[in-house]
C-alpha cells in the first residue's frame, strides 16, 4: 500500500511560495496595495475566520473559512509596530486577463499575506463583515478550518509565531529587524557575529518531531498512549522532538523507550504533516517492537496500552462498545492509526 | 531492496543519551568527578583529536579519534565562563562489576560529557598526549572521525553550537543560564514570556532539510547538481531547508523546482541523517520527475544536469573515464545516489 499523505489536513499547498520573490522589495510593496492581493488577519496568533462559512463536513465537524481581507481594509495597521507582515505567496491558479498597467506593474499573480497584529484591532479596523471574529486557540481551533486554507494557515501561523517569540538577536541579545518578506530577521547591532555567513538564528525555526504508531511483535496490536490533557478515553500515537544528532529512526526508538519502555527495532517512514503550534514537523512512522512490557515515563504519559486490531476498527468507526476514542482525523495520528488497518486489511 | 541507514557516518548511536538524568543535577555533579567519566573536548566548536590513531580505512581515507579526558584533566577549565558542559549519555555496556559505594554512588555507568571552551584551552591543561590537535573545520575535519565516534560527536557539537549561538533570551534579549545538563536555556529575566509554558526558544534546534536524488520521468537517469563551493567536478543531490508549514514531500518539490526548475511528482523517504554543520537534520528521497528541462538558480546552483546511470556507476567505481565525481561517502548524498544504482541493478 502506498502512503500518501497529501489529503492530509495542514497538507494542502494552496499557494505557490514563490521564494524568489522575498528579496524583491519593489513587487513586494506593489502587492501589499494591488487590489487582488489577499491578506490573513491574525490577533495574537489567532486567525480572523468569517462564522457565516460554518459548515458541516458530513463528520460532525463544522468548517470556517478565513476571512479575505484586501489592502485597503487592513492600511489602518500596516506599517504599525506591533504588526507583523509576512509575504505568503501567489495563487498557483492564475488570473485570466493580467491587467497590464503602462509600467507592467501587474504580472497577473494574486500575492496573499499574513498580518499579525499585538494590538486590539477592532480599535483600528472596520471588518468586512459582522459576523468574522478572532478564533481564539490554538486548539481546537486550528483545526476547524477549511481543508484548503489549512495548509496556508499552517505557514502563516508558524513564520508569525516566530516572529512573535524571536524578535531579539539569540546571539548578541539586541533587537533585530524583519527582512526577505517576512522570512529573515537580521541583527541590528553592527559587528554582530550573527551577521558574518549565514546562521539559522535569522531564519524561522522548524522542529521535527518523530511521531510513531509501534506495532506489536506479532503484528495484531499496536501501543496507543494518553497524555493527561487528553479528552477522557482518548489514546493517540507516541510522540517526540527529535533531537540534535540524533537520526529520525533513532528519534523514534528514543521516544519509544522513554515514554513506554518498549524497545523498538525497524522503523517505516510513512508520511508527515506540519502543525503549527508554533511549527512542527511531524514525521509519521511505524515502527515495530522487539519487546511488549509497558513501564511509562508517568511526567510524560499517563497510561499506554496494546490494543488489538478489533480494537482499533472498532474506535475509527466509533461503535458504542469502543473501549477507547481516536485523536481528531486532521491528526497525523488518526492517518498512522487508519494506514496500520489499511495496510493488514490489505494482506 | 530495504533501506538502511544505520551504518551511515553520524548515524551510529554509541551512547544511551538517559535523558532522565539531565535534571537529576546530583546525579550529574557526581559523574562529573567519577573516574570512569569521559569528556571530550571542543575549542570554538572544534574537536580535539589524537593523531596517533590515524588509520587508513582502506578506502584512502584517513580517520582520527577523539581524545578521552577524565575528570582531573579538565577540571582546570569546569565551570569557567567561556565552557559549557553537556551531559552526552552513558556507555551502553555497562561496567562488568560496578563498584557501588556505601552511598550507592556508583551505578556502574559510564558517563560522557562533552566540553566547549572559548578560551585558548593550551593555556589552562595539559594534554594527556602531545599528539592532540584541535581539528578545524567544520569541513572536512567532522568527516574524518572513526565511525563509532562519529555520532556522539554529531551530538556534541550541535548542542555545543546551538549554545554558543543562543545565549541570549530570543524573546526578550535578556541573558540565559544553562539547565538539564546542558539541554535547555533558561531566560534570566523574571515575567520573561519565555517562562510560562514550554517554548521552543529554550531548547536546542535541529533544522530539518530535505536531500533528494531526482529520478528521470525515465528511470535511467538522475539530477545531480553543484555549487560554485564545490571541488571541481564533484555533483550532489540537491536539498535545501523544510519551511514551516511545509511537509518533507512538499519541501522537496519545491527546493527541486527552485533549484533546477524541473518539477517532481511521487516522493519516496529513504532514510536520515544529523548533519552537525550546525544541527541539520538531513532527510534522505527518492523523487520522480515529471518535467526534464533544467533552469537552475544561480544564486545557489552553478550547474544541474541528467547524469546516466551508466555515468554514475562510472562515478562511483572513480574510473577513469567518469565525467563526475560523487559527494564523500560520508554524506547522506552518497547512499542516495548508491540506493538508486543498488535499486535498479537489483531488478
Ligand atoms: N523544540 C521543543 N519545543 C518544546 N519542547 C521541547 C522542545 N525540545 C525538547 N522539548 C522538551 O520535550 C518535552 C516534550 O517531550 P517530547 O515531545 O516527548 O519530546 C517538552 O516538555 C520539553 O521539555
Ligand atoms: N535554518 C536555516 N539555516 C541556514 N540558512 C537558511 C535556513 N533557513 C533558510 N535558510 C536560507 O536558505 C539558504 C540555503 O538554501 P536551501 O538550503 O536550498 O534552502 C541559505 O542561504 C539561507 O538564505
Ligand atoms: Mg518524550
Ligand atoms: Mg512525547
Ligand atoms: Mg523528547
Ligand atoms: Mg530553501
Ligand atoms: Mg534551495
Ligand atoms: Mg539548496
Ligand atoms: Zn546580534
Ligand atoms: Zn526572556
Amino acid at each position: 500500500m502506498h502512503a500518501n499523505g497529501e489529503d492530509l489536513y495542514f497538507n494542502h499547498e494552496f499557494l505557490d511560495r514563490l521564494s524568489e520573490k522575498r528579496s524583491d522589495s519593489k513587487w513586494l510593496t506593489a502587492k501589499q496595495t494591488s487590489p487582488d492581493t489577499v491578506f490573513l488577519l491574525f490577533h495574537n496568533l489567532n486567525p480572523l475566520v468569517i462564522s457565516e462559512a460554518m459548515e458541516e463536513d458530513g463528520r460532525g465537524d463544522s468548517s470556517f473559512l478565513m476571512t479575505r481581507l484586501r489592502p485597503p481594509a487592513v492600511e489602518p495597521i500596516l506599517g504599525r509596530p506591533g504588526t507583523t507582515v509576512v509575504f505568503l505567496g501567489v495563487e498557483k491558479q492564475r488570473r485570466c486577463v493580467p491587467t497590464t498597467t503602462l509600467e507592467g506593474e501587474d504580472d497577473g499573480l494574486t500575492a496573499w499575506f499574513a498580518l499579525n497584529t499585538e494590538e486590539d484591532p477592532s480599535e483600528l479596523l472596520k471588518f468586512p463583515d459582522p459576523k468574522c471574529f478572532f478564533l481564539h486557540g490554538p486548539m481546537p481551533g486550528l483545526l476547524k478550518l477549511s481543508d484548503i486554507e489549512a495548509g496556508v494557515v499552517a505557514q502563516a501561523r508558524a513564520v508569525l509565531a516566530w516572529h512573535s517569540r524571536y524578535s531579539f538577536c539569540p546571539t548578541c541579545g539586541s533587537e533585530t529587524r524583519v527582512d526577505e518578506g517576512g522570512h529573515k530577521r537580521t541583527c541590528l547591532r553592527e559587528g554582530c557575529r550573527s551577521l558574518k555567513g549565514i546562521h539559522n538564528t535569522c531564519y524561522p525555526r522548524v522542529d521535527p518531531v518523530a511521531i510513531m504508531l509501534v506495532i506489536h511483535p506479532e503484528g495484531n496490536q499496536c501501543l496507543l498512549g494518553r497524555k493527561k490533557i487528553f479528552p477522557s478515553g482518548m489514546f493517540s500515537c507516541l510522540a517526540g522532538f527529535i533531537e540534535p544528532g540524533e537520526t529520525v529512526e533513532e528519534g523514534v526508538r528514543r521516544e519509544v523507550w522513554e515514554e513506554s519502555g518498549v524497545r523498538v527495532g525497524q522503523v517505516h517512514y510513512v508520511t508527515s504533516q506540519p502543525w503549527p503550534m508554533p511549527s512542527s514537523l511531524m514525521i509519521g512512522c511505524h515502527a515495530v517492537a522487539l519487546t511488549t512490557n509497558i513501564n511509562v515515563d508517568k511526567n510524560e504519559i499517563e497510561e499506554a496500552r496494546w490494543f488489538t486490531r478489533q480494537q482499533v476498527i472498532d474506535a475509527t468507526v466509533r461503535a458504542k462498545h469502543a473501549v477507547f476514542s481516536l485523536p481528531p482525523r486532521q491528526a497525523i495520528a488518526y492517518y498512522l492509526i487508519k494506514h496500520w488497518i489499511g495496510m493488514n486489511a490489505n494482506l
